[in-house]
């Protein structure tokens, strides 16, 4: 049976999945974190993902070592992690985590990069293998969709790729971990929706003591 | 003691309180319903509120009859109304209001209009008087926690409103009740809010069937 296909964010209150972009935008680049607004950028960020980091499951995934929360949140997220066959991410989380993820990037499945550039398949230790779709959002969905299996496809981020899986109805379920946090502005998640298609139906909500995990399978009218 | 000054809206889950205006503006003035605009704003807004509508408290206080639902939602509502002494509203909210509240209107408690406009204090049978205040925020918020006694100040609204209070530092707690729903366009709650003075302390949260509702404590940095 095939997998479904969710995506899996944390936002702001106010609607935000990322920060205000950075000029040039490789915040987590060598040396650039002396420079004020790449700070900012990244004390938001973690503002909006500090219910991940000090959880076991995250700690384990990043070989940071032993310890670490457990509970709900711990629970989501390896839940999330478990349930994944295979990721679909844009070109900018791409060129991001490359420079942020460690040798063995935490996602442990095929990944399919839309890029308009071709490159070879990126085969990294611990089972994370990138390959680089260049004919559109539908081909990388269904090459990520032969790589799970009966397990199901993330639709990783960012932003805008999730936002053009959702209006193209390819989106069947997706959860927000609603952060106590205010942007006032940056990358909207539902920026540019085809709200009049889209029906919401409520799946689960879990609050937890730092976010509020809220879970929606999408229907179309 | 003195109360808190709260607001408590219903908001998308894409971050809106009100669906996109319409040219005129008054949704609710007789025979307006024929526009097909306003039928589109009609229907979205109640999207938005459809949880308050079936509710025993909702059809209690505004005298539609015996019966209706029990349970969390029904229990927030009154409680939401039950701990406020007086309500602070903007004009336009008050303009639509005043054609769509029945004679006895929702509020049976002194209500502060914000306006530019001098008018004598409208009472309404039930409770209700408007009084209309045109010397800005501060005093018409002086004047509902003076008419308050112990019990809570409520912005009621619009979105510009809660927002002018809730920047210049006046909001103590809010809660959203956030719906299953996309709007894709209209009014923010959270538009050209000062971020980066506003601290969010979860409350609590509370899922139901039909939304959440989350409840923040605002702090200033």
């Amino acid at each position: 049976m095939a997998g479904k296909v969710f995506f899996s964010v944390s936002m702001s209150l106010d609607g935000f999945v990322a920060p205000e972009p950075v000029p040039g935008g490789d915040v987590f680049a060598p040396g650039k974190q002396d420079d004020p607004q790449v700070r900012r950028w990244l004390a938001q960020w973690m503002e909006l993902q500090q219910w991940i980091f000090p959880l076991r499951f995250f700690r384990e995934n990043l070989k940071l070592g032993e310890g670490g929360e457990e509970g709900r949140d711990n629970d989501i997220a390896r839940e999330t992690f478990e349930r994944t066959g295979a990721s679909v991410m844009g070109r900018r989380m791409f060129d991001l985590g490359e420079q942020s993820w460690p040798p063995e990037a935490p996602f442990h499945t095929p990944v399919l990069v839309v890029t308009h550039s071709k490159r070879d398949p990126w085969e990294r230790p611990g089972g994370t293998t990138f390959h680089f779709v260049t004919d559109g959002i539908e081909h990388a969905l269904d090459q990520a969709r032969e790589a799970a299996g009966d397990r199901d496809v993330r639709i990783a981020g960012g932003g805008e790729t999730i936002l053009q899986y959702l209006n193209a109805g390819l989106v069947d379920e997706f959860s927000v971990a609603v952060a106590p946090v205010l942007f006032g502005a940056g990358t909207r998640l539902f920026e540019g929706v085809d709200a009049s298609r889209i029906v919401l139906e409520p799946v689960r909500a879990d609050p937890t003591q730092r976010v509020t995990h809220l879970t929606y399978a999408v229907h179309r009218r």
